[in-house]
């Protein structure tokens, strides 16, 4: 986890960039590539444009895992490549499952693939969220594990029983993770469109590293990060996906140098609300 | 999910084979091989062998994801051989994002690698099962969505909310699943380890299909599986992996011929209790 935080503090940036490559969004100029070709190359074009502005990378596994075992190919490539610019790396896989299971996906994903990080769903309890954790700490890296989400439907599950089940899930949080350096090396991952429970799973998880989607595209902006913020504006990374990758189709620029100019946009509002790692 | 129903009458078994293959615990014989290809070999191997018992296999992802670029390749391969000997798929993949993302996850299980059934985490709502549906239903497969599941964790998360959990997941599975042929496209995946969660459930989805893991190893035998039957004994598949897939580990036979072996017993043990569909 530690390495997110440095990377962060070096960069002066809370930011994370999300390569969710949508083909049909790509710039016409790589349309004419076979699919993965373009996807690699578009991917990499974005990563060396936002690398100055943000504190690591988060990789979409669905989108690279639809070009079949090519597009996991691609996958590692930028891993590799996002590691040669000295950027860390999420890989944001959700996965879900329990024991050897989840110990397989952890290897493959922290340890074959090579990620800092990695996003899992707590569904089925702390067996599922453990042998990331022990994958994680054989290697210095983090766990963020689902916690509130942004989308509509999250709250059908997260906040219709009592107690709502994200609070559930904090508590889970808050008993697996240990410290790490800065931060516990469990992380969370709370969406930033929701203020009121925000707060509450501050309260909840004082201490630890959240990692807030929902910046940009999905509703929040930088305020509604405020609620996430710790006691001294830490505590939190943002993650912004669409917005960064796809601004070209908004300018005339060049999807390198958009991507690039919408990063140290975003930067800048995250600076101006005082969040800092 | 029909094709999945056909099969299991036609075989006069609700048994599914999962494929967990562990490196560690391969035949002598194939370890001396590239891990890959062992792989794909042990599996070959015990897609024939159990085929005239088993409705359906189930591949575990993880397994081969860990496998890097290759392991999908072998993933593809063994869908396509199934499907060749006429035995319906079931991915078990537990994805659990939204909308775009579960769109691609959808789109790479059910359409490129060509699954017939796959299996989906419902933490975020609605939004994380709707697109694996509108998948399935172009293509007459199916969807199980994590309900009540048998590793002992779950109920950290799964049973101590009121309502419980499980319960506000099977109302959502209920809402989402369309009729299909005999069973609505939305199944379920209950652990057959606990028989009061199991009639619970049971009680609230009255028409669907379970996905029961836990048969054999994880502690759940024939009988534990009564509580899962619908009035008419039907609408419960079964999933065995490791006691079919390691059954040679007690057995002087050959790694197949134990598996088949296996298979055959607990597919007559299901019959003894009436299991059919």
């Amino acid at each position: 986890m530690q390495a997110l935080v440095d990377a962060a503090r070096c960069k002066e940036s809370v930011l994370v960039a999300g390569l969710d490559p949508v083909p049909s969004r790509l710039p016409e100029e790589l349309r004419a590539l076979p699919e993965a070709e373009a996807t690699l190359k578009f991917c990499l074009g974005i990563l060396e444009a936002v690398e100055p502005y943000v504190a690591a990378v988060k990789l979409q596994a669905a989108f690279f895992e639809r070009l079949g075992p090519a597009g996991m190919g691609i996958y590692a490539d930028l891993i590799g490549a996002a590691r040669n610019l000295g950027l860390p790396t999420i890989a944001d896989v959700k996965r879900g499952d329990i024991g050897p299971v989840a110990a397989a996906y952890a290897e493959a994903h922290l340890g074959l693939y090579g990620a800092t990080c990695v996003t899992v769903n707590p569904y089925m309890g702390e067996d599922a969220v453990l042998p990331f954790l022990e994958e994680a700490r054989r290697r210095s890296g983090g766990v963020f594990v689902l916690l509130a989400t942004s989308n509509p439907s999250s709250r059908q599950v997260q906040e219709t029983t009592d107690p709502p089940l994200f609070e559930v899930i904090a508590g889970l949080v808050a008993r697996l993770g240990k410290p790490s350096g800065d931060y516990p090396d469990a992380g969370a991952v709370v969406g930033a469109t929701r203020p009121e429970i925000g707060d509450r799973v501050r309260k909840l998880l004082p201490e630890a590293l959240f990692l807030s989607p929902g910046y940009g595209t999905q509703g929040g902006d930088a305020s509604s990060v405020r609620p996430l913020l710790d006691h001294n504006g830490g505590g939190v990374l943002v993650n912004s996906s669409r917005t960064i990758l796809y601004a070209y189709e908004r300018s005339a620029s060049d999807y390198r140098e958009a991507a690039g100019e919408a990063a140290r946009g975003a930067r800048d509002e995250l600076r101006l609300i005082g969040a800092h790692l």
